[in-house]
């Protein structure tokens, strides 16, 4: 046991994020049976709950998974065996969506994008066009390995044209931090993962899914058992489900969506806007550079290590000089970048802290800052008022 | 929002199961990333813990999912498509197995026992010598429908002769119960799940494995993904996890783990069989019969539902009465039997209140008793030592 010293713990990683304490207390209270009345009146709160948060008058799928379950239930249930996808490959969630749909037997067309970049509609298009064997476009909204923002509101467009063609969605880190239309905008498929912006800790996935996409899980024959949507669209609909859903989880997704409801979506994708728009000012100030500098998310900002400096020290560094946790880069991005979240249970002071940690941990490391500079410019976006 | 009245909450159904609020105080921390190094050793020692649980030398593969999802992880990656499966099919769960095969294009071949029996073993050895082209043996250590125990340890004495057979075993609502011994009765695969006697709330699964089990892992075809065994391993044996993992139910299992090994498998082996053996005794003085009779399992009984009773109404009526959670039958059993769960965090007077709670829902329903004859048959069980 170490001494007990006053280190607060920070958690700035793009997932696991902060949980509110009052939703973590409710994991703390005695657990529910999944079919009892006092679980079933909160299962159809929380159904409620998701369909305002993927803005969508459908169903939520609820699945107990990782985002990752999710992606994989997506593609079990949207294509079927020799079917042709194309993939916007701009990062390591935009791989994963080729990786999964290799393993089924689904032919990944990637279209390949420079990490840090979102994918031009233009290039889908044409492609859709120049290949009318395509069933499905896979994509992120916002890349979590890059920070850049994909605009799956163009593709929304764009596929809605090819009746044959589903635009299936991770958004997993964007829900509850950016706006991410399902109906309005035809997204066939959106992807939801518990960890990131909804305020919850991991365990829980979901997907929300277009009647055209639903039609289409009807017809696929790929394998799925444990990921049939529709089999748990069937009980989920009479506020049951065919697995037994982590019933704690469950009733602090109504806390948090709770949260969701009192804030407003449009004022959360505001604040998410400022917060994102802060950091990346602050960073800016600082001399650093954004990986995504042309579409970045607002979710989280990745910032590229400069010149002379140990990438893969940083993490380390945020940990052990100011107790908090961030991330550094994945595969082709190790030690070049590092990865700041806004996104979910976050406010002014927290972005505040975030600059002023990077600060301190740049200082330690020799590049030439001035005191505060990144701090500054942080809070003049934040002195903006958002309401 | 309800009068507060004092009517104290009790869950006696076989998953989700009661968690000590020490346990559940866990899941109310901060939540920590899945890679910050407090996290790390944490999840070491879940993994010695869960090995002694497991009682194997090798890695039980930890899953973010239900059971089922579980199940599907083994049977994914153990068989390839049009293999065949000895499935033991005496219950709902046993059912599971062959529909998960069905769905992934491997033959399941039931061996039908009558529901409330256990499938004989001579059987099983006779159904392998009959066809030789069966590649596993899937069956339950408990069969959670109808409380009737198969022995597993003679399955394992059978399979091991056959160096091309597997054998699959559900031990979801079995471990830390009754005994299963991983490596020393040749149990290639075994599935187990956090919601049941582990004492947490859902939302964790497991696998262990044997050699020849990993072996057959590597040569398979099916299609797995999120459920890929042999990739989770590789990040696993290194602390790490190929998805991000529900932080806050894993350290919880650090706390749930610290209560087995201080209390010892011997132990909690003997407990369990003192709960179940006291229940049975309870049952049987107030004139009901068990479904599992001859081989029932220590984890939880199934009583038939009396001669005149309306076997709909039993649980309803805990939950009103008594406020307590049990659940009913299941499929061909609906209505027919009533399930009563002691397993994991129960001791003596939870068996007493089990009980007696029998004896308050079935005079409410004019069943004939005299007032204290279960929970005395029960109580004379449970004033023997077992330390």
């Amino acid at each position: 046991m170490k001494v007990m010293i006053m280190r607060k713990r920070y958690l700035f990683a793009p997932g696991p994020t902060s949980v509110p304490p009052e939703v973590l207390l409710e994991l703390a209270k005695p657990v529910l049976h999944h079919r009892e009345p006092q679980f079933l009146e909160i299962l159809s709160q929380v159904r409620d709950g998701l369909r305002y948060l993927f803005q969508t008058s459908g169903e939520v799928i609820i699945l107990s998974a990782s985002g990752t379950g999710a992606m994989e239930a997506a593609v079990a249930n949207l294509f079927s065996t020799g079917d042709r996808a194309l993939v916007i490959s701009g990062g390591k969630f935009g791989e994963r969506w080729a990786e999964i749909c290799r393993t089924y037997g689904v032919e990944a067309v990637a279209l390949e994008v420079p990490w840090g970049e979102a994918v031009k509609p233009s290039d889908v298009a044409d492609a859709l066009a120049r290949d009318a064997s395509i069933r499905g476009v896979c994509v992120q909204v916002c890349e979590t390995s890059t920070g850049a923002a994909h605009d799956v509101r163009a593709l929304g467009e764009i596929v809605r044209a090819h009746p044959h063609v589903v635009l299936i969605v991770d958004a997993v880190s964007a829900l509850g931090a950016v706006d991410v239309r399902t109906d309005e905008w035809g997204l066939d498929a959106v992807v939801g993962g518990s960890q990131k912006a909804m305020m919850l800790p991991p365990g829980l996935a979901f997907v929300a899914m277009s009647a055209k996409a639903w039609q289409r899980a009807g017809q696929t024959n790929l394998p799925r058992y444990y990921f049939d949507l529709p089999k748990i669209r069937g009980e989920l609909v009479q506020d049951d489900h065919p697995y037994t859903l982590p019933t704690p989880l469950v009733v602090a997704l109504r806390e948090s969506l709770g949260y969701v409801r009192a804030e407003g979506l449009d004022r959360i994708f505001r604040r998410h806007r400022q917060l994102a728009e802060a950091t990346r000012a602050g960073i800016k100030a600082l001399g650093l550079s954004l990986l995504a500098e042309k579409s970045p998310s607002d979710a989280l900002t990745v910032v590229r290590v400069p010149e002379g400096i140990d990438g893969a020290r940083l993490p380390k560094l945020f940990q052990e000089l100011c107790n908090i946790t961030i991330v550094g880069g994945q595969d082709r991005l190790r030690g070049k970048v590092f990865r700041l979240a806004h996104m979910g249970y976050v406010d002014t002071f927290d972005v505040v802290t975030m600059v002023s940690a990077v600060e301190f941990v740049l200082h330690r490391l020799g590049y030439p800052l001035e005191w505060g500079a990144g701090v500054r410019a942080a809070q003049e976006v934040l002195a903006r008022p958002i309401d």
